[in-house]
């Protein structure tokens, strides 16, 4: 255990992220877990493992036609493990067992949602665990009005639980089998306004939905939460106007493809039949994705608003605020590297993945790496049909859109800040 | 003139391409510079001078097919104006003329090529043309050789001058006709390796080629010629085993890909051919195009080397330095500004242009409206063909291109700094 000491917080969630998905697709290879006659090779198993653990929902294989109900359960968990955090989870069953919660895991909890002090974490994580309790129980209700006529009770039951745990933590999944996903119920206005509902604040954030509970007034927010809730409304009404304007589809099926795009990843059109300008207008939403601390993805909503924000600022000559407080520069700076990176992971997945896969439309592609990067799940119908090389490109891809490619970036850090000085000199830009 | 005196550089500038623009475009309209028989609409009148203003190259008609001798010379000058920006031509006219360059002048000279004093800019405004003038010369003497062994003499002379222009100008236009650029030639090792040499030098920007000439040793260039040379030299390296590994063609071919990608837009191969890694690669040397105060586009060598550095430097925790300086905060932001200014506006024109264009796959958009922003001129074919505001687009988007977004976001800033301040109040960003 030496070794784990001198760790990071960073590199210690990432091992742990990699143990789960790893033990997740052992379980899942086992026939155990498979239907009778289901073949399932073992990059697919990974694949559906890192999917669920990242909480994408992307698929190779169709959920209900290859995994049974034991494999089905272990993919819930995996889902709910990988929603909550692997550091959560840990410190949530250290809470229940009555246990002392170390030094050592409080700030693998600060460092796991970005905190800046260590103050009330087991309250934090205790609050998270009932958050998440509560929708997830509500969810469960009011999907199982609508599955409850269609499949008989307990397997309505096991539907609605699976479905609304996927809906909260963003994951996607569905075990309705057939890779139709919730088409069949495209014009069900309560199943697509619960699933939204557990989309949008699964994706808001803990924090942000504590402040909503507690302070209930949008004066007394703080700024993240302010900035996070007018991202997100914003968010949703251009991305159902663009959808509605570019592809033939309902109010509802807009409104549903807007929330479900910021990682979610349910669909209820085929994506595939969509044209190229909703195509487009679906890769930026995922990859702006959900908010920070949520079970979402993507760059997140304040790292966009850190981007336009000071964008305008430059353009207009003015402070760079937002409601009335200054923004640091150096979150503004962040967000542009964070950014940078993301852009760079994605082109360079879909150059190589364009080498590998020629049979597809470039837009494909880039739907598919934007959708893994953000954790998403859409897809245009690749998936299941890529190369292996093709596959573990996409599955790294998850991996890296969970943790967030800053703390990939940072993980292999050993030295603080060197402190060699030079003297500045200017170079010209654009 | 009360209205010009109360102008920002920016602005001045701005309304100088626009009047150069309109005017070339009505003079191309006009039968006089017209084939008998031409039919020309004024889109694509106006498309053509925005076109060799911008010095892009992107055509929606065939320059040889449809323009005499008259026309095809007021394009060359088009071209030239353009390339030395209407600042540099307008002062040169005035020392040519042997007046004095008025204060006035002399900001905008300042402000066009992004300098910090207004220290020697006659000298500066001199030795451009002087430079440009050198390797015209030489440009137009080797490529004399090649034609003059396909053309009578004078049609050689002719088509050598235009090419040498249009290569040291980085604007990609031909007047060999047929729209095949320069396939015929693709195997020529003298014309490749002189139009390389001249867009490269061109690109390079007159700060670097008068340091080169100056001072001819690396170590005592200043900063700026350090990172426009090495990032040149890596791009070259880098764009030419990335065209022969996507695509098949010949080195040379691969090399002149690789260079003519970063804005000058010539091709020696039908770019309609390529695979969809080769056109996405080709994408991101269009985007980067060459160096500052050169007569290549894109966000330039320079703001993305700011990129790579801060992005590295925060991966590692060491200071952002390069060749033993730090880079100045300041430049990295606006290096980060103007690159997402510039992502966004290709995002939406290539969004627009897909809900216009259905008939095209979404790379061939991409491709032509990141050709347009850098100032490039590659196409997959797509340009003729376009509709009416997909053309005004892409217009758009060339005039942009040339100028900056930086300086157009900028264009209507009328106040200072605003003395406002605010407390500070961080986000969680990612
Ligand atoms: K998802
Ligand atoms: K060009």
């Amino acid at each position: 255990m030496a070794v784990f000491k001198k760790m990071s917080p960073g590199r210690f969630i990432t091992i742990g992220f990699m143990t789960v998905i790893l033990l997740g697709a052992l379980i899942l290879y086992l026939p155990i877990s498979q239907n009778e006659g289901a073949e399932v090779a073992f990059i697919d198993a990974l694949f559906t493992s890192t999917s669920a653990v990242c909480v994408t929902g992307l698929i190779a294989i169709d959920t209900a036609d290859h995994f049974n109900v034991f494999g089905q359960t272990v993919l819930g968990m995996l889902i709910q493990i990988g929603g909550l955090g692997v550091t959560s989870v840990g410190v949530g069953i250290i809470i229940l067992a009555g246990k002392k919660v170390s030094f050592k895991d409080r700030i693998l909890v600060k460092e796991a949602y970005n905190l800046d002090s260590m103050k009330g974490i087991v309250k934090l994580v205790k609050s998270i665990l009932y958050v998440t309790l509560f929708f997830e129980t509500i969810g469960t209700i009011l999907s199982f009005i609508v599955f409850s006529k269609d499949y008989p009770p307990l397997k309505a039951l096991g539907i609605s639980l699976f479905h609304s745990v996927a809906a909260f933590n963003n994951s996607g999944f569905d075990i309705l089998g057939g890779l139709r996903n919730l088409i069949p119920y495209q014009n069900n206005v309560l199943l697509n306004l619960t699933t939204c509902g557990l989309i949008i604040f699964g994706g808001l954030g803990f924090f942000v939905i504590k402040e909503i509970i507690h302070k209930r007034n949008f004066k007394k927010f703080t700024l993240h939460s302010k900035v996070v809730i007018t991202m997100t409304a914003a968010l949703l009404i251009i991305g159902t106007l663009t959808m509605k304007l570019t592809e033939d589809i309902t109010w509802l099926g807009a409104f549903f493809f807007s929330t479900s795009a910021r990682t979610a990843g349910f669909s209820t059109y085929p994506v595939g039949d969509f044209t190229n300008a909703g195509l487009f207008a679906l890769i930026i939403l995922m990859f702006i994705g959900a908010s920070p601390a949520s079970t979402g993805g993507g760059i997140k909503t304040t790292t966009f608003f850190a981007l336009i924000r000071s964008t305008i600022s430059v353009a207009t000559n003015k402070h760079c605020t937002a409601f009335k407080r200054k923004m640091p520069n150096e979150i503004i700076y962040r967000a542009f590297i964070l950014t940078f990176l993301s852009v760079v992971l994605v082109c360079i997945d879909s150059f190589i993945i364009s080498i590998l896969e020629p049979q597809y439309t470039f837009i494909q592609i880039l739907f598919e790496v934007v959708s893994a990067f953000g954790t998403v799940g859409l897809s245009t119908g690749i998936t299941p049909d890529l190369s292996v090389i093709s596959k573990l490109i996409i599955i790294f891809t998850m991996f890296i859109g969970r943790l967030g490619p800053l703390t990939i970036a940072t993980i292999w850090i050993f030295k603080p800040l060197s402190s060699v000085t030079y003297s500045e000199e200017s170079i010209t830009i654009g």
